[in-house]
């Protein structure tokens, strides 16, 4: 056993998906849990060295004041899962990691910030806010020891931001930090690159995915990746269109339709909110098919399922002799317990890169994307190959 | 435009598979109808000099009397399938091949033969027969000036026929023919092999799925492919089941209750034919998932539907933590329109492949079969892999 | 035989409900078609000598130039419906019935009709409109002597229009017919009750439900009965809603997304128009069920569904302890070939209603109805038994 | 508060059904439930003064030996029902509850009884187990002091028992207990009978479904009902299949699919306890629909659900024109918590039955059972106008 050490660094630590990650990974250094759902867990991986639950030390950033235990047992109540026993078992676990959570950043500017989330530390600008984001983690690897420290964005959703000139260059982008020019999520994200940090956008946030961050992550030797956690409904799209393409069936029509609760469905129901994830959501399938169709996807909040996210996909496309067919499905997956585990597998993947010397977006890790940065293929599988190649291109002996 | 004229000699002609190849083809060749639902429309294959429609005469067996024409309308009145307008527009091709169908063989045995399939030549023994189907399939090479016949089995499920010692061998198979000792489907195969013509099973029955025949159709210098076309619920089912294997979820059952009318579904109420079908879809999920799980299948005969099969799926899986989800799907198809383009599509590659003298199982065929001979592969990405692979092996310019 | 003859006015004759209705009627007539879909060939109703098919006379209005038999065809290509066979039986009759379809009514304001929409007559203002349609009616009356003509509402959903105090009586409304104060629909029902002419609303428009209007009515001694006829999700809802109920399971939250294509999917395409709609689909749950919950609507036009609307609705509710299920469904129904049948319906009881002097809203007609006028119970079987109540209390000893 | 207290006596006590109910009024007794999925709470039943969750004393008897709380926190962790606060709550009462339950009768014949359920007092003959039976009703009705004792039976299903002239009267019965001549579910419920208890058979075993039994109740003067707890994919049936029948539509095949774990799918994996399930599950439709149609039951233990059931159901129907159109759905119930509070309110209704001098079938009970016994009426809502008249005619001025 080594006496490594890394951070893992959650922007919106205490929300489902922040507080899954922590359940899991204490749950997994107690034997209390199987690595199901971690893609790290399988045979292609185990010559890596990634690192282990027991070596990750948690702490981030949330606007809202809790902590992971009292966020756990809300999900239990609300979403039915973990268990009381399970987090009883690791409640302590939970508690020393929430010590490491800080208050979120808030830029003094024109939109308020709302009634819960008051757990911020007000900057005036986004200077000011990056140089505070930094000074967190400085202090957080410093206290901990730590060899790295990844930062991860499970924050929810924000509106989309639009781009200018300030954004197509490092030099642009820093001389404009003292007045308003980054949302939130890129304010995080620009730190995590000044500060070293490997940095990873679950979210459909702008995060890192504009140019002058791309080219400071670069610069800086900073692997990143993203965006946008591709986790149920856009994941069986990927893996579904692919079948139309090699079997010639014309897809006349796919409508998508989610339906979920919980904190990031509630994020959803304001329109400007909801936009960027539909966006996330609606760009594979003419890609993979290949031709344009018509595609709808909409995503509603129903408050009653919580964590729990419905989709119904109705997909009418034509066969031989103009034959028109209909596949429909229904997914329920709970939101949270389908994101953590790619979290963890990204964090173990972009220390990983980081360890390797990779710098700039790691393309290589699009499969675990809806909006892969860098890359154009949709194509699960072809997505899938590609991480594998990649992983025997540093050890080429991996198990298949 | 080349002089080339290739036979398509199908068993079970006049069934919805068979009628609805013929419709096709016609179709196309008057330049009716896309190819949509042909694999071998894609791009990949222009390269390879495959038979196009206007090149290949249809003729086979059927136990019923009847034509083409009234099949198909038959099909078009009780499945909303064709159109009228299509139907008349190829009547007179339609009429053409028809009487290209000779009676179906039938071995004076005990069991005797239904009411309504009484088209057909009653033959002492497994030997006559296999002559006489061979003597059919001459005749119609020598009328037709044909360069080649491609024999493909599309009649109706056979129940499971046991295997002994006489089977393992061409010697020992061929020494027991004025015995029982094959069901129909495999009297074909033989005659099929023994007259050099390429032989293709579309269907579960056992077909040339010995080893005799196999090693047969090495020595006659014969590619065969096999076995049960991979259409529809089935095909699914090796489609999503590698996305559940990649992100490892651990899929805990997975039942599929298929629901179908029409002649293959009236096949399939008699419990002994459902027996090959259920076998033949029920063996891909522990294959390609790597660990055992439950799986249910079942298929029922519902005769309002006729030729729409409806299947239902339901995929229990644990994600992280032991989380149980859901997924499940609806597929709403038409069979014949589903299979007669693979049909084509197998027709075209054997022909390619013996004109690339290759013989026996030509194993890059797997990816459109339910059990693929020769080959324990079931994930369909990685089928088409080796298919993709085989082509290029064969014209390594060809288009992705 | 009887000598009646009774006119059926179809407002927006050669959409999809109109023309099925006329295929209906004529292929009822010639024994072509069995009364399936129609709740007044029900043992209960045999003893009202309601209008039978060979007594109806077809006529209508419609903006677009065309016939029934056009419109007919169009249907069947797209949306696999009639057959061509019955449709070649009853060609002469279509057109027979299309020789009575009258242009479409116009107000000259700003709104300008679009490209196709152009059969139509062009009107100054509303008072010439309903003296234009008045005309209308009265001439098909007298050039086939009918005892009576029944108008009915089938055209395309309009955006929802604002009443003011001009809508309340009937002498407001007919001193402001010389400036644009109504809507199409609401044109044509004010000239059917001017007529003398029952009058029924089968879509979400305004038609006669304002005040001006129903009092309008019961002066003129005209049943009136709208709007919206129940065909398919709705009439679902109303069904299982009551269920939920019956058994104190508390409903959290009804989703119903609706995709459907043809021209009525198109109109809904347009967010004014969709709003009339969504409107009227999402009054009913609370009614029935006594409590608040969370319910959504939507509606998406889906090109390659043509006239087949397909809806899935995800109702999620609470069991004892608390304990959260789920029920979904999808429906798949082709719209036209529901609505066509309660068209027929509603024509014959109101022509009913008439013969037995009833006047203004026939309120236990609420069955058929979305948005049921004049009555607030919307559980589809307390409605169904005030049908059965009505039609005893006019023949107490009618068929269970 | 009265001082009233009266027994409900569960065989199968420690089963789903008789855990949730005790949980359940435990529960409600605490103020820690509300009565959801209760018809009795509704408004209609609140003057009938039904016995309230305090006034209820639990015991029963179980072949397996365990205690509501053991069985109850399996539940909760295999089904996510329930939760850890509500069981600990509620673990004394339990705790006192278990103590009255006893072992089952189990009579010496040649089926021996399996490992896991050996909790059992050894029987001579049928006789002799009545005895002991009654006995223990006796010995909890006296020890509690109770007013009356409630029999329901909510034990594994058992396989059909053929009938013969010894269970035609209650002397024939009577005379042929000391040779095998009834199942144990008929047992116990000659021994309710026989002890005076009103007697409810939730379960499709035989029970007091005999002409012997029903005699002898009415002789006994005590009110039984039957059989087969409607709490699922039958409910939907029988209030769906109106809904087609209101609208004349013609229902071609209805297919239903269940999947299910837990107890209650482990003993329905056994064909001959499947087919007393199926069999009560399939004779609605022609009854409610008027006409012969194909119909399938299917009915699949899948281990992993444990008690949660999914039913899939395809209803295939004919509109207007021979137009064919689909319903499907899936209902996701956990049939425990569906099939306690009906449990909880028959119990209560029987017991007002009693109250009120009924004796043998209480047929207005109908609208709870699968197979309602003296009732051919399978339509839900007019069975639940049945409930809602018996209710008036005790109480005329009880609310709607």
């Amino acid at each position: 056993m080594t006496n490594r050490k890394v951070g893992l660094w959650l922007i919106g630590a205490f929300g489902g998906v922040g507080t899954t990650v922590t359940v899991g990974l204490t749950s997994l250094c107690r034997g209390l849990a199987q690595p199901i759902g971690l893609v790290t867990a399988k045979p292609l991986f185990q010559n890596l060295d990634l690192v282990e639950p027991h070596e990750w030390v948690i702490g981030g950033h949330d606007v809202r004041a809790g902590s992971f235990y009292e966020s756990a047992t809300g999900l239990m109540e609300r979403s039915g899962v973990f268990g009381y026993a399970l987090l009883q078992a690791v409640k302590n676990d939970l508690d020393q990691f929430s010590k490491n959570v800080q208050p979120g950043i808030w830029i003094n500017e024109s939109s308020t910030h709302t009634g819960e989330n008051n757990h911020i530390v007000l900057c005036q600008n986004p200077k000011n806010a990056v140089a505070q984001v930094c000074e967190h983690l400085q202090t957080f690897k410093k206290v901990h020891g730590l060899d790295r420290v990844v930062v991860v964005n499970v924050a929810s959703t924000e509106p989309i931001y639009p781009l200018d000139e300030r954004h197509q260059s490092p030099s642009a982008l820093l001389n404009s930090l003292t007045e308003p020019c980054l949302p939130p999520s890129s304010i995080y994200a620009l730190a995590a690159i000044q500060s070293g940090c490997p940095y990873v956008n679950f979210t459909p946030s702008l995060g890192a995915s504009l140019p002058a961050l791309e080219l400071l992550a670069q610069q800086h030797k900073v692997p990143i990746a993203g965006k946008d956690g591709k986790t149920g409904e856009t994941l069986l799209k990927s893996a579904l269109a692919p079948l139309f393409a090699a079997r010639n069936l014309r897809v006349r029509s796919w409508v998508g339709h989610n339906i979920l609760g919980g904190g990031d469905g509630r994020t959803l129901n304001s329109p400007a909110n909801k936009e960027s994830k539909v966006k996330s959501k609606d760009v594979q399938l003419p890609s993979i098919l290949g031709y344009p169709l018509q595609t709808h996807v909409s995503i509603e909040y129903v408050e009653s399922l919580d964590d729990w996210k419905t989709a119904w996909d109705h997909i009418h496309f034509e066969g031989f002799l103009g034959t028109k067919m209909t596949m429909q499905f229904t997914w329920q997956g709970c939101d949270s317990l389908l994101a953590a585990p790619l979290v963890i597998d990204l964090a173990r993947l972009i220390d990983f890169a980081a360890r390797k010397g990779e710098s700039g977006i790691v393309k290589p890790l699009a499969c675990f994307f809806k909006s892969p940065e860098g890359v154009t293929e949709h194509d699960f599988f072809k997505q899938t190959t590609e991480l594998e190649n990649w992983v025997r291109s540093h050890h080429p002996l991996s198990a298949r």
